[in-house]
Formats: structure tokens, sequence, C-alpha cells
């Protein structure tokens, strides 16, 4: 490193370096920032890193992320907890809930199945799933892991370790984005579409 | 916002939102890859910032970042002390250093004169820059302010300031990019390139 270098200031931008989609060139100007910031600001940022880091971890239920022991849906007694929407991370959750549309409760795998990468089923929650499912009370467990060749074995998996206990495996539609345009369309959504298709 | 959100976690999203080039979709991706930090790591990047924050501040001769009383620079011995790099930011410093080819000292301005933006000669280390030239012992002052119009403003009112304390004030060349491409250089960077040409 250049002579001009001050150790602190190197220090902060390997760590911002380290984040997800931060180079070295944005790693800088976050550390520059955060020289700029006052000291109740750049505190209050240590401490929401800390504090998320510390008090969030997985519903005993449905694997989401709390600070509690039970997710505020599984907490919620105005959710239908016959139906299980399974997805593969919190962010899913989230997208789900933006729907405003869904009512029921979750399920989170916290990834997928992965042989590439390592990822046996043993590294995801679904011995969780089964024993919730097992416990009785579901009728349906919908399936809402990514279109992926992954997202698909998973689901494909899991159906059959459910499909024994008596429950409806569901999988979410596949066709056209709403707003899309046909001529963009790949041909396996197409495909996919059709075979879905459904009287107006 | 939903039912499902964790307190904490969007607490340090909303944190790393307020970081520039940071929008709402990578704080959320940043926010979750801390809950998958171990704690050390958390702590690690909590400290770093706090660290950098705290021990970091301008040098008294040259007013660049150092985390001592003096900078890296300004401590040096074999720096010639005589001719005196006028830059806008830190970071002007750390690209001419790369260099490896300017051996003087530096002069940080932390901005430029700007009456649009409410900055005027108080708000940036000017005073400081005087009072080092008027010190004695200084040659020349190379202007290397960004070519801007804020910059070039400064750099003149600097120059005119200086001059009469008895010491050259030079410019940065203008001039074609190395690398660059004639056809798609704007006119008056050719015509400064024109202007500023030499003997081969």
């Amino acid at each position: 490193m250049a002579s001009y270098t001050v150790p602190s200031l190197a220090h902060l931008v390997d760590e911002f370096e380290r984040l997800p989609g931060i180079g070295h060139k944005s790693a800088q100007r976050l550390a520059y920032h955060v020289l700029g910031l006052t000291e109740t600001e750049a505190q209050s940022l240590a401490d929401a890193i800390l504090d998320a880091r510390k008090k969030i971890h997985y519903c005993k239920i449905c694997c989401n992320l709390t600070d509690q022991e039970l997710c505020s849906i599984c907490r919620s007694e105005t959710r239908d907890k016959s139906v299980i929407c399974v997805v593969e991370d919190p962010r899913d959750v989230a997208a789900l809930e933006r729907t405003q549309e869904f009512n029921a409760s979750y399920h989170v795998l916290h990834g997928v199945i992965s042989p590439l990468n390592g990822v046996g089923p043993d590294q995801l929650c679904i011995k969780e799933l089964l024993a919730r499912v097992s416990a009785g009370g579901v009728e349906e467990v919908i399936m809402a892991t990514n279109p992926t060749v992954e997202g698909e074995a998973t689901a494909m998996y899991l159906s059959r370790l459910l499909k024994p206990l008596g429950v409806r495996v569901t999988r979410l539609a596949y066709g056209i984005p709403v707003g899309g345009d046909l001529e963009y369309a790949d041909e396996i959504t197409l495909s996919k579409a059709l075979e879905g298709r459904s009287e107006i």
C-alpha cells in the first residue's frame, strides 16, 4: 500500500469491500462517507449492525427471521395455519406479503438443495417443515421455490416427502409475467403458459 | 410496513439505505448479509466504522486525513516540502500517490468554492494553506483541483492569494488522456491539448 495510507481508514475500506456487491471504489466511497458522519450517526450505524446480528434468529415454527420466539405471522391468530407456503428465503416472504392477498403461513427453507454447492437437505429447514406437517392440521403445502433447476428439484424432493403425510402439495403457476411481452418470453415460459391456460 | 417486518432488521436496512449509492434493494441485501455473519465478523465491521470515525481527523499541516497529529507524508523526511500540490479531496492524494512519481507534499482543501452550494472560501482549508506558504520554504504551489468550472475558479482564487506571497503557482496540464481517442475528445480538451503542445 502507498505511504499515505491511514490504517483505520484502510481497515474500514477492507471491511466494506467484504460486503456483497461492494467493490473497492464503492467501499472507499462508503468509508469516506463514514468519516463525514457525526459520532452519533456512526454509533447508530454500528449499533444497528450489532443489534440485528444479535437479536435476529429463526422463528421456532416457520424458520423465518424474527427477534422474538415466534415470528409475527406465526403469532398472528388471523392467519390460516392449514396452508403453508414454502419459500427459499426470508426475502421471498416479504415479496409474497407485498401482494396483500395471502393470508396463510410460510415456511422458509433458507436455501435450495444444490449438490454442486455442497448444500444437501440436512442444511435446509426441512425437518422443521416435516414436523409441522406431521403434527397435523395442515391441509395444503404450496411450493414457492424459485423456478430454477435447483428450486424445482427441491420442490420435487419435498413433495415426495410430504405427500405420504396426507397433505395436498401444490406449485405456484408458471406463465407470462403481467405487463410482459410475448415476443420476449422464452420458449419454456411460453409452453408452460399454454399448458396452464384457463377458461375466460 | 407489512406485518412480517422485524424491527431491528428494518432499522438496519434504513441505516444502510442512508449510505451513498445504496438504494433500498442493496440495503436489504447488505442487511441480510449481516445476519449471516458470525458475531465476530459483525463486531469487526461495527468496530471499523466507529474506529475510523473516532480516530481519523485532519493533519495539522496539510489537512489530509490521518489518525496521528501529522499525516505520513508531512511526517516523512524524504518528501520535498518546498513544493505543495493542492487538491480538492483526500481521494485525489491517493490518486496522485498511485503515480509513484510525485515526491512533494500536498494540501487538501476539502471541497471547492461553490456559491450555488453555499460553499465559500471560509469553509475550505485555505487559511491553513496560506499559513504554510507564509511560513516560508515553499517555492511552488501546483493547483490540482478538478478541471470543472468550480475547480478552475478555486484555482484562480488561490493563485491570486498566493502569488503576492512570492511563490510560483502552476496548474496540472490539460490534454488528451493517455489511451484516449481523438474522435471522442470534446472540443475544449482538444483545443487545450493543441494549446499545450510540446516539441517531440
